[in-house]
């Protein structure tokens, strides 16, 4: 017998000639090579030697007949799950990438979500409403792509950021709920698992408040988990402020699929003598469970990543307080067993934990901390890919001072709300006021973010001064959108996910291109079509354009 | 009492005060106007004199509470199913415009074609895949929209016309079926309802030919007016060869609510000293029945369209074949009775009728005898928006000779397969090959046209040499693809819908300006947002650009 598989979308099924009965046949099979295209005609048999690992394991085909579609050369990489391809040939050739098991499924089940996503929304009475993709240039947020008009010279459309302005004219416009999985457009500079553009799923509603809008994308949320993922969340999500998660986490998307939330020490360690601690505006630390039988080797391992320039730490202090109650610690010079009992006891640590302190500026060490409670979290195994553990963070902060350009700009965007308590604070202390914002972080991935939007037109004028526009930048830029607030706006909310984020989280990836069909590499070039590209002098002459390009 | 109406998404509902006994409601009540957004507490009773045209209009909420949540000025326009607002105003205030009836009605039916659209496709398999938007210019076909690049200076990416590669290296990837609801742009000349960027239902299928991918969309389509229309489409729907739509009814998208095809005269009536007969390359008519009554003045106006530029013919024959059997016609001088007689016999027409008949160049007498046919429908009622008589052409020809550059193009795409019995053709007569192409047309309406595409790398690159490409220009532009047919291309073909113009004619609208959110105007204009616009020389700076404005 010889034996044939052939693969298709659903599977691979094996096909069977009797080589000696079948001589024409068996000349053909001959003739085929590997991602040969072909037809067959045969009878369906239970097969003898069974797989049962695969659905078509329990069956073979007969083969009578045999046409050869298309041919095939020798692919520039083995088409298997686990491939020799490496990421630039596998891109270049992503069509045959595609053909691959695990980016195939990736990709079925970015569809299923799209699917899902949809219905859900249809069902809660959401329209989808598709909003233009040429749109106007503003210069808040990020840089945008631009696309020049040829039929007005020296003009320009830009690709929409993110629907904002649109959804929220909707919403004025008395289509009291949308949403649409849009593509979205970014001209950002160049990094790590970015993509110049990106899929939104963009929703909003009005007469609602923050109350309503979470629970509405709680509710998409955990059906989503349920019908994809098949993970019941039955707890109502967590919530947490912006404040409380810089504190207790170091970030404003922290991962709580595990504890080892942040202990602040400064007052206790302090005037001992040990200067480090002295100088430091802030000292906290982590307790890693059952981890005192740390070696040297680890700690020194550990010490080396805090000092790496993502992190910024200048140096770890560990604690070891051992199972027989002793304790063990890199700063045993300073302090005494009894002083270390108190941090430990401060610490909620017991017998056999190990724990784990950063000093410095607070800012930085927040931030190092956090990035060393998440590498403790990888060692420790508290990040399994198979859990899920939502959190709502909200109360951010409204405004951001930039040292730089000495103005406020809006955390999220000028157009979303202040907290209603904290409007008095817009005038006395605007870097106090609390936005009505939120962001559904999982597993420390943050997969979207919303607010309540402003909807009076003195209210949105007013955050327009705040942020340093002039009133005539304003009316220029968001006249249309502070107009529309004049003819009866009523008060909307709404969020964003991040689709590509999501599916990705879903499928159990790190990064979101596995779950693009045709992605952009990190220099933001397709490599397979091989764009961009130069254009033709005279398409330049038409768009009323030259190139001017600085050496 | 006092009555308020209450407007939102859903409808309007009638909200009741009693004057006397609710002072303070009642002062409330003179404070709102127009399009104010309120917030009222009630109760619902049964209303004394009812609406019965409206689904609330049996009910009355008696107020107990009210509450402004945003005043608004008075409209520019009022906000009626019949407004007195004029395009250019309801577009500069298009959400107030978006608040009416009509438009809001054409959304949602928009809204609810997507889903069912989407759901139906998932039900048989298709999966819906995002293929990029930042792509490549090609030359061919209509003029892309480009977007400078800021990190490749001097290069650009192409906004997509359509997904057509990416479509179809998915086929290549073994994902056998496709579809997506996505925008493409074109930047065409401007021309009353274009629009710079619009939506295709593009779907791609592997292993079919011809008639698996016409009886897939004809499902669809059947579903879809089904369940959006309650229109029942139970006949097969006919097909019609280009070649045979061209001498019927001069076009490739004849509308056939309606008969009333074209009769071939040009034997019949010349040689008989007629010159306008005489020097005719063709001459045809059609039979409209029952219209021998036709007044001076009717005949005349309709001479008087003929003429139009955009009709294009010299003048019009007209011959009434009069209820007694006798005949009147703008050509009594030169045929007599008997004559005419054999005229209307040979066009199937009776005693009742009106013959229209005009000569001149074939081609463009065609195109003006069938717009003639379009007015004489109009002009008698046969063209009803609530019946729809869809139709295939098929057997398009496959290239189009322009005499300007003196070479071929594609009629459809350089990527469309020449019908199987034609190959030959290919090297000896390519304007004879007919393409394996076909299109949807509804009342007249192209909604939608694909093909089966070449799949062989050999063929497509003789396919792009009989378009005069050289081997490098081609290998530059779709190397990718004819690369990607090397390795196991199976056989494929598609079709695109015009998402807009579906949903424009299935709502029974002239224009896709009406089922767009959005739309531009003429001049590709958005005139709500002001875009295009000029940007910051120093954005033009950082993509290494100028402007080169010519006067």
């Amino acid at each position: 017998m010889t034996f044939i598989d052939l693969r298709d979308r659903y599977g691979i099924t094996q096909l069977a000639i009797n080589t000696d009965e079948q001589q024409e046949l068996s000349r053909q099979t001959r003739e085929l090579g590997r991602e040969f295209v072909i037809q067959v005609v045969g009878t369906v048999k239970e097969r003898s030697s069974k797989n049962m690992k695969i659905p078509t394991g329990e069956i073979e085909i007969i083969l009578s007949q045999l046409t050869i579609l298309n041919k095939s050369a020798l692919p520039p990489f083995t088409i298997e799950d686990e491939t020799d391809g490496g990421e630039e040939l596998r891109m270049k050739y992503r069509y045959l990438d595609l053909r691959r098991n695990p980016v195939r499924r990736n990709l079925e089940l970015r569809h299923r979500m799209g699917i899902e996503i949809r219905n859900y929304m249809n069902d809660r009475g959401f329209l989808d409403v598709e909003t233009p993709v040429l749109i106007k240039s503003t210069p808040e947020g990020a840089r945008d792509f631009v696309v020049p008009s040829r039929v007005h010279a020296g003009q320009f459309y830009a690709l929409p950021q993110s629907p904002q302005v649109f959804k929220q004219l909707l919403m004025v416009a008395g289509y009291d709920r949308y949403f649409q999985i849009v593509k979205c457009f970014r001209d950002e500079d160049l990094r790590a698992d970015r993509q110049p553009e990106f899929t939104q799923i963009d929703c909003e509603m009005a007469f609602v408040d923050r109350d309503d809008v979470l629970a509405t994308f709680e509710g998409l949320t955990k059906h989503l988990f349920k019908v994809i993922r098949q993970v019941e969340m039955t707890e109502a999500f967590p919530r947490l402020s912006y404040a409380d998660a810089m504190e207790l986490y170091g970030s404003d998307k922290p991962d709580i699929r595990f504890g080892m939330t942040f202990k602040v020490l400064t007052e206790l360690v302090q005037g001992k003598g040990f200067k480090v601690f002295d100088e430091a505006e802030y000292i906290g630390g982590i307790c890693a469970e059952g981890m005192a039988d740390y070696s040297r080797k680890d700690l020194d391992k550990l010490t080396d990543f805090v000092r790496r320039p993502q992190v910024g730490a200048q140096g770890l202090v560990y604690v070891k307080y051992n199972e027989d109650g002793s304790f063990k610690s890199s700063v045993d010079k300073f302090f005494d067993a009894e002083q270390l009992k108190v941090w430990a006891d401060s610490m909620g640590a017991k017998p056999g934990d190990l724990l784990l302190i950063l000093a410095g500026n607070k800012k930085k060490t927040l931030n190092a901390l956090s990035e060393l409670r998440l590498e403790m979290g990888n060692r420790m195994g508290l990040r399994d890919k198979n859990v899920f553990a939502p959190l709502w963070v909200v109360d951010f902060p409204l405004l951001e001072w930039e040292e730089e350009s000495q103005r406020f700009y809006a955390m999220h965007h000028p157009f979303t709300s202040p907290v209603k308590d904290d409007l008095e604070l817009l005038n006395s202390d605007p870097a106090k006021v609390r936005a009505d914002a939120y962001d559904l972080v999982i597993n420390g991935v943050e997969l979207g973010g919303g607010s309540i939007r402003i909807h009076n037109d003195g209210l949105q004028k007013r955050m327009f001064e705040v942020l340093g526009f002039t009133d005539e930048e304003a009316q220029e830029q968001f006249g249309f959108l502070m107009n529309a607030f004049k003819y009866g706006a009523p008060p909307h909310g709404g969020i964003a996910f991040g689709f590509d984020r999501w599916a990705s989280l879903m499928a159990g990836l790190d990064s979101i291109r596995d779950v693009i069909a045709f992605p952009k590499n990190n220099a933001a070039r397709d490599v397979m079509i091989d764009s961009p590209s130069p254009i033709h002098l005279n398409q330049l002459d038409e768009l009323n354009l030259k190139l001017n390009i600085k050496e």
